[in-house]
Order: structure tokens, then sequence, then C-alpha cells
């Protein structure tokens, strides 16, 4: 991974480091940016150059290898393995509908204004549609 | 709120029930659904109704109300407050950004179709346009 795309996390975002790590590789997996038979770092490299520990980065291997999309290696490296396309899932969009409008509205609980938030939704339907 | 809008929760979904609480109460409260004035029912109403512990409730109205939504009355009921409009954030629509990136991608990767997440948001944007 190191000359392709990189994960980066904020230690100060209030975000667990194991959330980020996890949340961060999947999106590079799900677009295709990590590629079937792409390496993935050590544990031991990506806990040194995030500042995390060793056992934090070792939990995001394990889930997303249990989720299909990575296969760990001896030395505790992993490669990004060919996933079969899961079954479609019609009730995911409906837990998408309710996490999403949680989500939105926690936001705007929070001060985020509502046409702002507009523009975010339609900007991230635009790169579903690319 | 007996007249008026219903919160549900679903037991089964392996959301836990303070989640749902909490995020189905602030989507009633950022839409104005639950206006200012409008009483909730007791803390011991909505754990019978809901089937679940009292305490449960109890600290979903406690969250809700240090977000300054509720004013929790003796006798555990709680009152929709008015609130002031928080300080716009504009570090809020990036977290928003982040985490809405994340939840599409945690959707894809469990089988959600990128075409029917695209629509889900369009129709979430249109929701906030309105």
């Amino acid at each position: 991974m190191s000359s392709g795309p990189t994960l980066r996390i904020d230690l100060d975002s209030g975000v667990p480091a194991y959330r980020q790590i996890v949340d961060g590789l999947r999106i590079l997996l799900v677009s295709g940016k990590l590629a079937p038979g792409s390496e993935l770092p050590s544990v031991r490299r990506i806990a040194v150059d995030l500042g995390v520990h060793f056992n934090t980065v070792a939990e995001a291997y394990r889930t997303l290898a249990e989720e299909g999309w990575l296969e760990l290696r001896h030395g505790r490296g992993a490669t990004v393995v060919e996933r079969d396309a899961p079954a479609a899932n019609a009730e995911k969009v409906t837990e998408f509908r309710r996490r999403l409008r949680a989500l939105v509205a926690e936001m705007q609980s929070q001060g985020a204004s509502a046409a702002k938030l507009s523009v975010e939704l339609r900007n991230a339907a635009i790169e579903l549609d690319l």
C-alpha cells in the first residue's frame, strides 16, 4: 500500500482508531482503490506509522478478514483477496435509510445546516453513480 | 405524544434500544414534529409501551436534555423546550462527510447496491430541501 492509496487517521477526532482504520480501509476496498492482490503493510508497520497500538491494527485487519476482504499472512501482513459479490440485500437499504436519517438529525442537532448536508448527500450520490 | 408522532423501536434489530430511542426522538425533534411545549410521556410509560428497561428510557431522556431538547420533569416525564439554534458548525459538515462515506462503504460491503444507496441519498437530500 506504500505506493498506493494512503490510510490516514486523526487521533484527536474522538473516533476510536480501530473504527477509523476499519472504515478507512473499507472505503478503499469497496471503491477498488485497494484491489485484489494488493499487499497491505504489516500490522506492526501500520501501528508505527499511525501511532496506535499493535493490537488495534490487528483487530481492524481481523474484522476486514472476517468480512471477506483480506487474507491475513504470517508475519502479520494482509493481502486483498477476490471477494464474492455479496448477495443483494434489500434489508441493508432499509437499514441504510434508518441510519442515514439518524446521522442527518444528529448533525443538524449539532449545528450543521440542512442546505449543506443536502449538498453532501447529493455529492455522495454522484460519487456512487460514477 | 400519545396523540402526536409515535416512537417505534425494533428490539430484534441489533441496535441498542437506548440508541433507537435517542435517534428516533431526535429525528422528531429536529423535524419539528415534536415542537416546543410538547409533553413526552413518563419514562415509565415509554418503558412499558416499548418493552424496555426504565433506566434505558431515562438515559435517553437525559441525553436529549443535555443536548438542549428536553426539560425533564418530576415524575419523570419531559417537556420539549425552545432550543437556541446551535451555532453554525462547519466542522460538523466535515464530520458528516466522513461518517456518510463510512456508512455507504459499510452498506455496500454488506450487499446494498450503489444504485439503491444513491437513490436513498437523493431522497434524503430532497427531504432536507423541503
